[in-house]
């Protein structure tokens, strides 16, 4: 298996139709990118073993809300956190954790982030 | 049992001594804001039942590695995350994937704080 | 008087409205989190003798908009400083310097949050 | 020729028509930052001849692209580089690149940016 | 009065010795850039009428806290609050402010900075 | 050529023996990173066509100043803009014109650390 298979694989796995958007939505101006992007974040890190999945998610969750710079992203894997097995209220704890670290901001706009989350996947 | 007495039995267990010295270091300047370092981040929320400690020490690590901005910060909670049982390999792990989320320089700096905080350990 | 309640009161008379909103909007997706936005910032921090209120939304105004990641929470505290005493000229002064600072970018995204909120008020 | 004269005709240089609306957009909340925003960008820092105006637009986009606080900003100067001579494939590069220097998050997020200018060139 | 002058003259009124210091510091580097320092920041802005140089420390110090990337730029404006009036206290205050708007980690620097700089002001 | 020989390859071009020095720095703690740092950045991103290598270093340079979290990496990209045909002059400009989009402390720590690498190639 190729790094892009595992890659697309793991990016299916996770993301769901979400990863499948993000890489179509790359098509028109920038396709390598949309390679990149199955290769080294999902073929090559997620891959590993050394950490399990749902793991993973908690650390970008945390990692995303603290930034506060990537909105679009962040909605991605808090949709993907629950595709792994995070319950809501795990997510929701994880960001509020993020408080502590960097600023009641950036909690706010990740809980804001996670509403609109599980709201779409209800509807 | 207090928000303060609850925040200090807390944060022994997970930060142990490192958190007793940065308490200590703020008695001269800030003694105030050491109280509420134990009340709102360990009283409040790390006692909160709804995410494990584990997870939770995942998701501190992350955030610290990809904010980039508080490697003393970074540095207790690498050892706090070995207190609360991720292997070092697993520290390592979410460090390396924060190169996807935040570049390589942030994952770079975190690894080189982790390889100070484990050779402390082994010391 | 509880931390709660000296917080809510703090709340009340810094953001007004906004406050309850803010607060409002957590019910939701993280009641938790609406406690201790009011607890620990407006119960803690804001309620401190050592710093006058006029100087407490000064530098919010500033950090916020030197953060460039908090737009919705600078638009509170934008109008929460004019609550408490500041001039628009005296808003658009903190925002201007942050040129210095975090760069033109930051400045120029926090004049036109300001635009917008003072608009709101004369509407 | 004054600064503000070297900063203007510079700004009509490079930015064209996007950089006299910021200036515009500026005039009912903060004449004077207007000013200052042609005098020292433009009429101090661009127009020193050190350095080529292309390489100017390299380094301005690439460190908006990894900030990923200015949208806005990066928008002016992905046209601006058009407007001095970069082509497209070279803007997608610089922002590709940032995916190694603060993330895949950023480097997406400034090509998304791209392709909205790209699109309104064309238009 | 030339803004050069200007500026100059507010530098030494602000800063003191760490201004001149800096300024001196890029003497053999970045000549130019001493003069743009004096210039734009101490010149134009803290020159402005519209706020009071009190403030305009305030916002100073708490902007540099919560952007936890200028730790020397800290100390020097920290100086510079004593110098136009602030109390240690009040300093204190800002600092710990932060943690609500940029995290723990940012008001933890941003205490030790300001411990460093009472500390050599006393000896 | 692989991926990591095409890399290798392009990291001795452009980084020298200060791109050695990191790799061999990552063997005891995180050898996979290692390969990792040499296959995308420098196999995948800097080996291709669209953009040439002199822009690329002029990018990140810029990125690194403007981003204020990574020092150590900062240099040894100035360290490679020399070695790719920058002079000392547009290297200084590239990071004072930082100054507009970051603020003046990121432009300052940024020639502060040019001032160490260029006084280092001399000795």
């Amino acid at each position: 298996m190729t790094r892009y298979e595992r890659g697309l694989e793991k990016l299916n796995e996770i993301d769901g139709q979400a990863g499948t958007n993000v890489v179509e939505s790359l098509k028109d101006i920038a396709p390598d990118f949309a390679e990149y992007l199955i290769e080294f974040p999902f073929g090559d890190i997620y891959s590993r073993p050394g950490l399990d999945v749902r793991s993973r998610e908690v650390a970008t969750i945390a990692a995303l809300t603290a930034m506060g710079t990537a909105t679009p992203q962040l909605k991605v894997h808090i949709a993907a956190g629950l595709n792994v097995g995070l319950s809501k209220e795990e997510i929701v704890e994880i960001i509020m954790q993020m408080a502590v670290y960097a600023g009641f901001p950036a909690a706010l706009n990740g809980l804001f982030a996670a509403r609109e989350v599980f709201e779409a996947e209800e509807a």
